[in-house]
């Protein structure tokens, strides 16, 4: 087990995948808005928009936009999903320096997902990797249902391990191993952060839970204990509603500062203005944000 | 940091903690319906009721009959809470063999919930104590607001070790240290945990934790790396809607045993039968249960 660090990283995915998955439309001077707010509250990773087609994600339509009004602040890095090339010319046209790749761990749902088998998918990003980093640019790769899939089930550690290796090799800076469904418990983070950490370099991996199961919050402390440093979360649990099929909100901004806050670990966010961020929000969004300290401090209000 | 263990004890808490506070009134029937499934589902400690006055706690006042029609499984525990001698007696009665006491850790808190100081509320259970241990009864002895205190904030976490103690001192078998408002943090537990196993035996300490800010699971995870074995929880949630003033529900029962189960830790316990008696009295209470589990099943089933 490794010691608790004094600091670790957030990357704030609430505007991209808390709002994709969001069934109310948020036009764009909220997302302006929210990004602005999250940049104030001193993120200094947060994830805009998705450069993919309006037709399967309509909710992302407009990250353009969003990209050309957001006022970025010095040293925060403002990043966009790119699913191709086509993707990263609209990302270099925005003047974006991050970008972000999609993989899954399972065959079914990146053919549902995206279309491609795995290998496919592979091939076509190794392209946009070696383009972006020729122009600079900053690569995360996700690597979704890396815990399990909804269509498959279990999902095997071994496979995991390996597609981490081929997306870091294809020259991903960060590879973002992800609970898609938000079906991950704490011995199965435990197990595979020893593992990824027995082969590669653990600074280059991220953490990525949604709550689903009320799991997401020790699903960090156990990626702490592995000796993982950054870890994505979405203002308010953006993403799903909790009484909603298929609800599968990341885990709350809030309420990881509230864990990392009280065990002494920096991050440079503030979670009142993270809060503050989301009740901005939360009218637009046509349900209750599921983050548990957001609605015990509703509660308190009453 | 301990080895997890083989084996956790749980200490069912939904018939008297959760529905002691919800607003709905639940009948006989439904109680001794709950209490029966829970048996069934494999539980081995079950507090089904308190022995107070009807006048403070009217949820409570049927205490008496529902021991009387549960259906009590060889070598299962079923305890109520008992706050003086003329409740003891009642205890008796009913044949109830565990019983706990309530003291607290925060001098206001004891003086609003139970009209005490401290000092003056450990006097009368003692007397409580020494007569259960004469009769043959495991006690019980509960330590609230061991956390944070709703009215005094922090609690000094030498007060709460030296109350542990004198209450372990006064004989009871068990201290359950608890988060009353859920506002612990996994940094605190491991600080309490290892300042009590310094100094007392941690087998005779449980950790009750409330889910209000969505910190019960990580906490218990902290807990069990501090070497306790014994921990509290309600079907389904109980005693707290998360869109409710005061919002305050116990950990989850369901959720507990998901991360369990997933860390290969066994309880006796099936998570499925637990779910089932949560869906059975569902209805009755007036909300959606606030166990993830619960809900994230509801979704999936839609």
């Amino acid at each position: 087990m490794n010691a608790f660090p004094d600091r670790v990283t957030l990357v704030e995915v609430g505007p991209r995948d808390g709002l994709q998955n969001e069934a109310a439309r948020i036009d764009v001077d909220a997302k302006v808005a929210l990004v602005d707010a999250l940049t104030a509250a001193g993120h200094t990773r947060i994830e805009v928009g998705a450069f993919v087609s309006p037709k399967w994600v309509p909710q992302m339509a407009d990250t353009d936009a969003v990209f050309a009004r957001i006022r970025r602040a010095p040293g925060v890095r403002y990043s966009a999903l790119v699913p191709n090339l086509a993707g990263l010319d609209r990302a270099a046209v925005s003047d974006v320096s991050d970008i972000a790749v999609f993989a899954a761990a399972s065959e079914t749902f990146s053919r549902k997902n995206i279309n491609k088998s795995i290998d496919e998918s592979l091939n076509e990003y190794a392209a946009v990797v070696r383009a972006a980093r020729d122009a600079d640019m900053h690569v995360r790769a996700y690597l979704s249902t890396a815990f399990g899939c909804p269509f498959e089930g279990a999902v095997d550690q071994s496979r995991v391990v390996d597609l981490t290796r081929r997306l870091l090799d294809m020259g991903a800076d960060e590879v973002a191993v992800s609970d898609t469904i938000g079906i991950a418990h704490p011995g199965q983070v435990r197990d595979l952060t020893t593992a990824l950490a027995a082969v590669l370099p653990i600074e280059h991996i991220a953490l990525h839970f949604h709550d689903t199961r009320g799991t997401a919050l020790v699903n960090v402390y156990a990626g702490l204990e592995g000796g993982v440093r950054v870890f994505d979360s979405a203002a308010g649990g953006l993403g799903g509603c909790p009484y909603a099929p298929g609800a599968a909100g990341n885990l709350a901004t809030e309420d990881l500062l509230f864990m990392l806050d009280g065990l002494g670990i920096t991050t440079g966010v503030d979670r009142l203005k993270v809060a503050a961020a989301s009740r901005a929000l939360a009218p637009s969004i046509g349900h209750p944000l599921p983050s548990r300290l957001l609605q015990a401090d509703e509660a308190t209000r009453r």
